[in-house]
């Protein structure tokens, strides 16, 4: 583990995908698998699963391959999978209600405590046993509770004003579904899901081919 | 456009973020901008920014800047912005439900034709005036239709079942958010939207930091 602080965001970002496929091999009882094999599965190159393994410990063995079950392990634990996360939602809208809606979320330590929104319409109602409280008393809720992880469902022109309020009472975590480039201090994280630039992305390709 | 094929994916990738910039500069009557500027608001280096756009044309002038108009009507176009696509979300679960509430994805042209689901309960229901059909009809569907875009929303392990239908009637479009990837023919354009991984992204960072 001393070696993770030297981990790219660009090793970080293929994580999730060892991940998933580490889980499939082990529901399948495969103990080992070579660089090659994994290759195969998940699409990246072997020289590039090696490079990408050798950041985190010294696992592949030549000629024998990875350890599914310890390289999995140790995925798990890189990826913060053994803690739980303390999570607002802000914004009950349609994505801010599916997002609440995913039980799933649950099994990666997600753990929902409240959701907000300005839409009297919506204060009030509940999902999954979880109230929608109003957007007024953020501030308030976050002074007295220890927050990991703020989901910004709101529209463009409030999301930096309430990510300003979850970076003022101590939420590290961002995860943002507005699509604005928050302006935060150093040391917060932030991962956003710009879902029109995915479909943007989409039509780009698309386009490529007429 | 003589120059459109050799946009490398990395470059297609940040064109979203150039769209949205551009569009907020045309809304503040920006008319010049030169890569410095513009490389401040967006945070891309401006050695990347004379890079990317060189990629599609000869826009920028040596003190002059960049012609804001032309350079996100060009945008526009490499996107596909000036076309619709015609669309079905397969999977009405919370995030099928969501997209299919995206009004703003109109804008973008995406023109949502049908939505199917395999639960009884959810078909015959109307999202913004649609109908949830069957799915045991969707390959039916498709062959009378000429459908662009198809939205995977179902759950993992029928993914690749839909993808191999939509792909079967010459959809060439695919927005996935099952957390798997698919596998498809060449030719056919996925963009994936994986929701676990993007969390789990954020979740590795965070524990980082501790």
């Amino acid at each position: 583990m001393d070696k993770k602080k030297n981990i790219s965001m660009a090793v970080i970002k293929r994580l999730p995908k060892y991940h998933r496929y580490l889980m499939d091999l082990m529901k399948n009882d495969v103990d080992r698998i070579s660089s090659k094999e994994l290759s195969e599965k998940i699409g990246f190159t072997a020289s590039q699963i090696r490079q990408d393994l050798n950041c985190f410990g010294d696992f592949g063995q030549q000629g024998y391959g990875y350890n599914v079950g310890e390289l999995y392990g140790q995925i798990c634990n890189i990826l913060g999978l053994t803690k739980t996360y303390k999570t607002v939602i802000i914004g009950a809208g349609n994505i801010g209600q599916a997002i609440a809606n995913y039980t799933r979320f649950e099994k990666i330590g997600f753990r929902l405590e409240a959701i907000f929104d300005i839409n009297p319409k919506l204060i009030g109602i509940r999902i999954r046993d979880i109230e929608i409280r109003d957007i007024d008393y953020l501030d308030d809720y976050l002074k007295e509770s220890s927050i990991d992880i703020g989901v910004i469902c709101v529209p463009n022109n409030n999301a930096q004003k309430v990510c300003d309020i979850l970076v003022k009472n101590k939420v590290k975590g961002i995860w943002n579904f507005a699509p604005v480039d928050l302006v935060t201090p150093e040391g917060i994280k932030i991962e956003n899901v710009h879902l029109s630039d995915s479909l943007l992305t989409l039509t780009c390709l698309l386009n490529d081919i007429d």
